[in-house]
């Protein structure tokens, strides 16, 4: 991912460095199992600990490029580190990797560092989930039009838009959290997966010294379905940020103006228009949503491995693996920092509410002329008059409000009392329920 | 999606009959619970459940082409549902859809067909994991190469290449409750999701009936990230059978012969070619995948529904919700019937482990030389050299075993006895803990 | 693809009859030239082209199920339709397909349904463009405002709107002409495509009477990187719609009211509140664009057959080949129906137009600015400031435009004259190149 | 992209310095197009040469840097370039970017690129279509194997697959020339696209000189339907990467064995199993062509920007231009190398060619048959009885040929010739139209 997208804290779990000491950790583990089930001495394990553990510490970029020296003539990665680790550990070093396969290693590693990796994503989902929930509970009751289509439905609160993307982040907290168990396991199995010359004892004990859990039938790699449906999992919570963000960008709209990013101060959003102030946070967020989605299909066609395993996934991991939980982490966070400073204009949604002449409130009268025993064709036919008379003429020196529109209707009149209209026309009715909404997302707290 | 890949089962979900039947049980319910509430008259509900319920049990086929009439007036599906049912009903269907909107129907509705469907689909998987732990537990100690990269790697057994695929059946079995739940949602929340005109326990009641749970925030429509959650885990199971398929296909080949799907009596494989008998059945499974992934990214970019709901989302459920499902539910059970009769070659097996002159037990050998004192890499580099040399010569006229160009290596000669060799080059090592792997798989029974 | 999105004349090209002709057709002509190189008897030649063709010509659904039925037995598709075939035209049937295989017949009638299919979206194509046209002529000078990330930019007139999405119909068209080239080519080449029964002559006389050009080297299939390119050139055209769409929509929402689409008389927007008007139109349009991009992907993954072919790609051809282009086919009438009735409201957009104070000619300001002698940066400073002034104080009793704040600025005054000031606000400056662009766009008719 | 992947040559399009060399060029080209209409001074437009483009020669990373920090301040790219390079140009640095827009420098900047990148690109497939012309001549009459299903189905040449993948990337030549043409167009228009304070002749000077189109109508930036049609383009590309990869992976198998990739001194196949020799690079284009499929997805979903622009594309293209042109250049350069070096077989090819006892002359015999006068119907019975009987006991005591069990069959003996049986079963016949088909090709030379 490009340095604009990524957080320090998430590239580096995807550097060179972090993943030789995962490397180096399962080496370790693995023979200190082994020398615990007697399969190679106590002494050789303690050293590879101690002498891999001190060279390993003491590791600089140096290291990084002789290992990338050596790889490139034995055109194997793990091969290289394991000539390069038996440099600082000696001739204990052939008891290094023994029965073992580079898969053992990479498929373990590459748990260990997606379980990082999703520890952040939680961060960045409940860093948005308290962006949210704290300015929802601030515009809890303050009205706002909802829209279907684009066009204006009727009441709610701008609170109650903000619980509902709460809502959703919730749900994206459980699925990382499940995506998260589907990718945290240990494979030590050997050559396609047989246990021939590796005790079980030794992945049970590696797994366990990890946080991981054991694969329970590997095939010298660890299913890549698991990962499919990790990766899928991000998308899945990228389109959420989409959704939030495209909701920003319409509120930012300037015929819309119900709220708007938080404008830097020395911050230029045009070169060429200088009254210029963009949501481009929001548009950013979009993109990389469309990224997060494009990496989930590499991850699909992963799933297919020949036989016990062929390696067409690696080219396509090395990629996605940083390249989306980097740019989900960034949108993450981002996200969240924009919903915390988002200027919120409950004036101007009071002004786009009433804009319209009343129509909004169509659908309580609708129900009031019911109530008065019209027929729901006849009401439905009587209203849908006019409200489009009042909708066409919005603006102009004929414009009447949806209420005297209906008051001048002969079909109206006579027929419901001016106080019924009135009531059905009252915008606090739709919020009355907002409460218990709350209490269905955040609790009773 | 076309008959040839549909099921009737599952066809008939989605089609208008069953639908229409979903709506009305929604209304019927709503309004017994508006009844039970005092909103509408008890009298009414019973009526609109008594002639609705018995309009609807004779409804034929010229009742949907009546709708689809009306609905070529109005443009609107469910006004034109709900008047042809207020033929049916009389005067109390004033009191049907009172307060609700269309997508409370909608959304709901498609929440009971998505969990039908799921129900089929739960059993196409039992299906497959029946047929692959049958065959697994026959199969468990046919000895069979292990590939990696397609080349001959170690031996393994066929029931433990099963037992890695019925793994993935369990997990995808998990994954498709995990998504059920995901869609198992009602909402009864009316115009932009407020309960302005509509009581909570409308939705609760509607909701129990139905076996779904109450969506804690919807905004008039379900939110579309459980959609997305849905179709991609339907993506990640598809990607899964085709790994098996792709298993069965490279099992076929000419060359290796080691199953091959059931033939059928009559059964002609080319119409130029008489001698052909092809995994059709496999090769349509991917074909079948490929559309499944395809259908999870329409499902993605519908979560960014605009505002409280926009109508983008309906073209693209219309078409994938059937088309996913019953292309899924096709090959899972066609799968599974493929599996069953799928007729395993363990000669041929045996005798493509052995094609090789034993350059299979490489890995063995590099641990007995590893044992008897040589270092890792002058191990690997005088098993490299024999194993190449046995490569290179297979089938020729100077062709000599892998275990006769150790033996004449005079780096090995000496170091490690023939008996030691022969030990690294017995196959039933490497399948002595496939019992211990069936366990976890499988279970103790 | 579901009848809802579906045209007769698209949809019957993928109908059973058409492809029954197109086949019989093609084995026809393939047994006239074979008669014509000596390799059949002419008689026999004739009878199958005169026997068969009545024969064919007599088909009706119930032969077509017939046929079904002994695919039941054969398991081959191709091998059924010849046995019916065979019925009709007696013993010289046995010169029917001779040394050909059902691929030559199947790719090549695909390629055949495929330019039908791609005429027709030619016309859809015609359609969306002549509709475009006229609008954009119509309203070549309208003013109304850009927008760039939602906000306010500066003038533009919405002739040159439509010009711009009429431009990229028009390269749509080029990519469609060039994708019909890409997929319009027969192969008559036989098992592996080696012609090792078939001369070539007889490849080159079925292509030129079907409009076809000779595949240059097949094997046994017709390569599926033409395909991959026909199915991604749909959905490149799929998300110009939705370019288009996605405009429309936003200049229905209710603050923009820009433009709308035609609503019907009886025409009902919301079950539940009878104000409404929806954008339903374009909203469709954009469910159906994700659906043809979401085609795309498995006509990508089907390029990589193995060797010279498997049968991986049948199951989604049958599939996306006429839901891809019965989708956009739908799609292109709809939008050009919607263009031709789109209701639009000039002098909407001449309000929104004013609506910010006149901070819409910042650019033009900074220009003047510059001109005057104030370096670029301290004139960006000063109009941001003031644009921000007018911005934020926009519909409160302190509003002040952005001419009179920039009038009162000690910065300004004294620097440029009202005049300058008021040139640089003149919103005719901003048409004053649009005959030029027009010209570049539509040619100097 | 990671430098696992990458070229210098094609990353080095893609780095900051390269860049901003391409938008000082803009920048530099843009006033003197001004200068020579008389909208900046003559003596401004050659210091901005001058100054501007020593500045830019001596730019160097501690620049990039102090840009990176401009930027941070006011939140725009362009801004900060542009102010960095005001300190090398002095005052007349107000006459750059006069009435420009930062869609004019980048857009134009992205062109450049893209079309510096496509010509490498276009490197690519020419060199691995030498690779495969050459060798193809080399095996023009190689025999082997044609597979259908992965099932042998007919001879062929193993030079005549090569050509069918030569014919592919030639024709990916083409689509990538046209895919070039797209995306190599300039637009200089200003804001949203108008013109108004730019004169056409700057951009027609621009992309003149910078050898691009002028863009006919531009809304702020250039339309992305342009950019989707590119990078659809290169996922065809990186398909048919994978189809050759996948036949050579196929190819290399331990029961095929006909090629293999060039193995390197040195070189370890596997750090447990040393005998392993792996298609691990044909292996690792399969998966980087899932990489390059998948960021086609995103460049689709970039086109429906709203109205005149937004930025939500940037952060796509930001990632995929460069990682998508690099992924394919280093795909296309591999590739090319592998094929140039791929070991070839011919002996096992004839090996394989003969193991299935002669059936892969069923259709052959079939037309031997029927021209003896027996029915299709009866022929195609008879041989696939014969055929696999030949098939299910080969390996077997009991095997025989599939010509010895047609001489043995008493429907067979006496109504054909040994001869003809003979004649029929010879590879020969299958090789002969070749040339012809190489001729369609590679042309007459």
């Amino acid at each position: 991912m490009v340095p604009r997208y990524s957080r320090q804290e998430m590239a580096s779990i995807w550097q060179d460095l972090n993943r030789y000491r995962i490397w180096f950790e399962i080496e370790a583990l693995a023979a200190e199992a082994m020398a615990t089930l007697g399969d190679i001495p106590a002494d050789s394990a303690r050293a590879i600990r101690e002498k891999g553990g001190a060279w390993i510490a003491a590791m600089t970029e140096a290291d990084v490029e002789r290992i990338a020296g050596i790889e490139r003539e034995t055109r194997h990665d793990v091969i290289a580190f394991l000539t390069w680790l038996a440099e600082g550990i000696g001739p204990d070093s052939r008891f290094v990797h023994l029965g073992m396969t580079s898969s053992d290693v990479l498929d373990t590693c590459l748990a260990v560092q997606l379980t990082q990796a999703t520890d952040l994503l939680l961060q960045g989902v409940d860093a948005v989930m308290a962006a949210l929930k704290r300015r929802a509970i601030e515009h809890r009751h303050t009205p706002t039009v909802g829209r279907s289509h684009g066009i204006h439905a009727e009441p709610t609160s701008f609170g109650l838009k903000l619980a509902g993307h709460y809502a959703e982040f919730a749900r994206d907290r459980e699925r990382l959290i499940a995506a998260r168990r589907e990718i945290a396991t240990c494979a030590i199995s050997g050559a396609v997966g047989t246990f021939a010359h590796l005790d079980p004892g030794i992945e049970a004990h590696v797994a366990a010294r990890l946080g991981l859990a054991v694969e329970p039938v590997s095939t010298q790699v660890i299913p890549r379905d698991r990962h499919a449906a990790y990766f899928t999992t991000l998308a899945v919570i990228a389109s959420g940020i989409e959704r939030l963000a495209t909701e920003i960008r319409h509120l930012q709209r300037s015929e819309v103006r119900e709220a708007e990013e938080f404008f830097h101060p020395g911050q230029k959003g045009s070169s060429a228009m200088p009254h210029k102030r963009n949501p481009v946070l929001s548009e950013n967020l979009t993109g990389l949503a469309r990224l997060v989605r494009g990496y989930a299909l590499p991850a699909l066609e992963n799933v297919a491995l020949w036989h016990e395993r062929d390696i067409s996934h690696s080219s396509v991991e090395r990629v996605i693996a940083p390249d989306a939980t980097i740019a989900l982490d960034f949108a993450l966070q981002r996200l969240a920092g924009l919903v915390k400073k988002l200027t919120i204009h409950p004036e101007r949604m009071a002004e786009n509410l009433e804009s319209l002449g009343g129509v909004v409130h169509s659908g309580e009268v609708l129900l009031a002329l019911a109530r008065a025993g019209i027929s729901r064709e006849d009401a439905y036919r009587i209203i849908q008059r006019n409200a489009m008379a009042t909708w066409t003429t919005l603006g102009k020196t004929d414009a009447r409000s949806f209420r005297d529109h209906l008051m001048a209707d002969p079909e109206v009149a006579g027929r419901i009392s001016p106080e019924a209209i009135d009531a059905a026309m009252d915008s606090r009715s739709h919020l009355a329920r907002v409460d218990q909404i709350f209490t269905r997302v955040f609790g009773t707290d």
